[in-house]
């Protein structure tokens, strides 16, 4: 191939960072693997009933309990706060669940599916501290989280913000969700998480992801704009702003998650059976409140379960247990026809061959379990305490390299090739055929990060490890950073929301 | 816990090594999964045909070229070397292959078994250079091939010996081979794998395996203890001692594993479905050759098929296109229902992140794509130029969270725990409980290499990465191995062949 050098010193010119994929949100071409029997999701599936109707669900909200004790179906002992359900009441309320929904970004080309096959990528949710090369390891701030939404913001691979990709510590608590969520919708036009901290605080998240679109509140519950999550607090407990939060999103029909952060052998039977009853046992009361309530609210069954490393007391990610946990629950979710999400995690501190292993198991199980969304898989170091951006330059390149995995093959006539293997024949080669020369520039994966080269280029280019070379990645992403377009009047709006709402609630607590 | 402490400090006086799980042959809990369609597949299967009938594949060697031209349904161009096979034949010849069969060491606990549903692990596979942390990077040497053969006989995550862990190159190319596998007979008692260099090299290595086990032909016949491999040379070509490889192996009913390394874009199309046209027009002509010779002579459909990188001539590893050729690959092989062979790879020159994620994306390739054995599983680098004993240490730790992650769940009914949680109830814990101090010790995976400490541990510890944490892994395995008994008289009888052969290809040589 003449003219390879001179394709080559072009590339070179080229920035690193165009040789992105567009990610988005690609479609799983086979069906989901299956670690349990049939007979075994639906042992675990009755075994999770007999758990609601006997031993039941403390419901630390009254606003909940409440409400459930009008319900049919569902027995309420308000001293002890604990609610049961009937296995008829939960069959019920779990046949509205609706299957699919979409969520609405303010830019609509960032719109993603849930329940089509198709899976999105989503950041590390709020980890305390916040490390890069340069910098080093340190609290995380405003500025921090600023910075991290701009740089997330350019990297295609990570489809939408599923929580702070840090938590801004120096802002005031009381006050931080509004700022938060300002640098979320105004920094970039992908679709962010609210967080389900009490009444006030996600009626704040869906009226301003409502405001950052611009639509009217019809409008934004026929096409809701804001993802919630809600965490059980296992076992068997469903804190006072989650159930709040669930009845609040599904009454404006916004979509919840529901997790289980099931820890195996601690707040979890140390089977890995029992684990899955008791989180689905949690997740079905979650969803039964959500559906009695609100029937037809958009819901997603989530697992971001593991086991507690019962000599050490730490709490791995992306180990065996955490692999087969996400498998099984991908199963559960099919079950109830719920969307489902997975999550990429490690315990690693260093961004080194362990950080990517853990993260590549994680991420593999929740390919493989049929996942619609992919949290915590963009930056993820140190059990979610650490975001750190070299390893979201490493993150990056493992979601593309998965999503161009699951590119479909292409059997047409002319890509069977027959009549160009009779032409190369026997013992020739395929670098000048026509075939070659016309798709050589697109036909396969670009490496973003991972260094392809012979050992003595890489020797003369200094011998780097992935962790080196990641850090001009972020820096030449940051700096390909524009700011997407956002009409004046809902900048304003928005900032006069913000305004507003921080005087109320700083107003209430004065007084 | 009260006792964690005690329990704790007990642990740390036991060997890290002692950590190792046995592996050797885990069932896969799923079917392997599909990204092409029935329909895409038998495309594939027809263009392969007629490729077979109209291109043809140039056997290189007179013998193969001979037997082949006696065969109805085989026509042979002896002056341009091509022979031309009718779909008929192609048919006729492929239902004699087994869809199982079981492979014997000398030790029959080291016994694999093939086309059962399990997948087995086996090391890098002759890469002429090796390299370690204290020792750096060298020219591989009969020193470091025997040294590597004791580490890797300690690893229990290693099935197989896929080929000398690293070239001798130290030693004459002409009696290599005795040495070679005398080391690896007499080093270890897992199996090992007989390179196809020609006939008398291979009938040394099928009369070692058998002075070794202590058999005679007969039995060696019906129990085999060989595993040869032929690599096609692509495109459409057979070289003579591949093809005579087949025949021989195949007479001695030892089984084949028939390798097409495939390189899109470069000795194969640039399309993925052409480059799988090609490569099973070619594995299927070796296989037709060995079926036609010896009727039921076990065979291996093996894949190590990936793009090059068309902007550098790069050839990378565990990319997206070698997940998807893997996994297409697997397709082929269960429609003629062979065994699978599939590879863990990297281009990585570097213990790093990179070598990491590549390692592991071939890896989860080949066990979501039902592969028997997965080979250059372990200590692989630098596209098999390199074999490094931390890489062998991550490798390890990777092999065995795979292994671990295929294990069932228990649905027993105690295992669901519905009492369990009961007892526990809402707001409790588990670590207390009887069911959990009952499985403490055993429930879970204990990591080899992985540091699940948190941050600052890890820091007291010395911030270490997974690569430095590898080299005194490596140096523990090599001082617990023991050489593995074997009876004085067999070891006589394998020194004397050795000596004997060795004289005989030398006296030759001088004639």
């Amino acid at each position: 191939m003449a003219r390879d050098g001179a394709r080559r010193s072009k590339r070179k010119r080229e920035r690193k960072i165009d040789l992105q994929m567009p990610v988005k949100q690609p479609r799983r071409p086979f069906a989901p693997v299956e670690i349990l029997t049939p007979e075994q999701v639906e042992d675990i599936h009755q075994a999770s009933l007999k758990v609601l109707r006997d031993t039941g669900i403390h419901f630390m909200g009254r606003k909940a309990r409440d409400f459930l004790a009008r319900c049919e179906g569902v027995s309420v002992d308000q001293e002890a706060e604990i609610v049961r359900f009937q296995p008829e009441t939960v069959a019920r309320a779990m046949a509205s669940v609706p299957g699919q929904f979409r969520l609405h970004a303010r830019n609509p080309a960032r719109d993603l599916e849930f329940g089509v096959g198709r899976i999105a990528f989503a950041n590390v949710v709020t980890p305390p501290y916040v490390e890069d090369s340069e910098r080093g390891h340190r609290v995380g701030s405003m500025a921090d989280m600023e910075e991290l939404i701009r740089l997330i913001h350019t990297i295609d691979a990570v489809g939408m913000f599923y929580g702070y990709p840090v938590e801004p510590q120096d802002l005031d608590p009381l006050t931080r969700h509004l700022h938060a969520y300002r640098a979320h919708a105004v920094l970039s036009d992908k679709l962010w998480r609210g967080y389900t901290l009490g009444d006030d605080r996600i009626c704040d998240a869906i009226e301003m992801a409502r405001i950052a679109r611009g639509v009217d509140e019809e409008t934004n519950k026929s096409q809701p704009s804001l993802l919630g999550n809600v965490t059980t607090n296992s076992p068997l407990r469903i804190d006072e702003p989650m159930g709040d939060g669930l009845m609040i999103m599904g009454a404006a029909k916004q979509p919840v998650s529901i997790t289980c952060f099931g820890m195996a052998g601690a707040i979890s039977p140390i089977s890995l059976a029992g684990s899955l009853v008791q989180q689905n046992a949690e997740i079905l009361a979650a969803a039964v409140l959500s559906q009695l309530a609100n029937p037809g609210a958009p819901l997603i069954y989530g697992s971001f379960a593991s086991s507690v490393h019962m000599r050490s007391g730490a709490l791995p990610f992306g180990n065996p247990e955490f692999v087969r946990l996400t498998i099984a629950a991908g199963q559960l979710a099919r079950r109830y026809g719920m969307p489902y999400k997975s999550a990429g995690a490690t315990c690693a501190k260093a961004v080194d061959a362990q950080a990517a292993y853990e993260t590549q198991m994680a991420m593999w199980a929740g390919i493989v379990s049929g996942a619609d969304i992919m949290v915590h898989a963009a930056g993820f170091m140190e059990s979610a305490l650490t975001v750190n951006y070299e390893k979201l330059m490493v993150d990056t390149e493992m979601i593309q390299m998965l999503a161009a995995s699951l590119k479909p093959i292409d059997c047409s006539t002319p890509s069977l090739a027959v009549d160009t293997i009779h032409q190369v024949g026997p013992g020739g080669h395929f670098f000048a055929h026509p075939q070659t020369l016309e798709h050589y520039e697109t036909a396969f994966y670009e490496p973003f990060l991972s260094d392809w080269d012979n050992r003595q280029n890489w020797l003369d280019g200094g011998a780097t490890t992935a962790h080196e070379r990641a850090t001009p990645l972020w820096k030449e992403l940051l700096e390909s950073y524009r700011q997407p377009k956002l009409e004046p009047a809902i900048r304003e709006e928005l900032d006069a929301y913000v305004a507003r709402r921080a005087q109320e609630i700083l107003a209430s607590q004065a007084a």
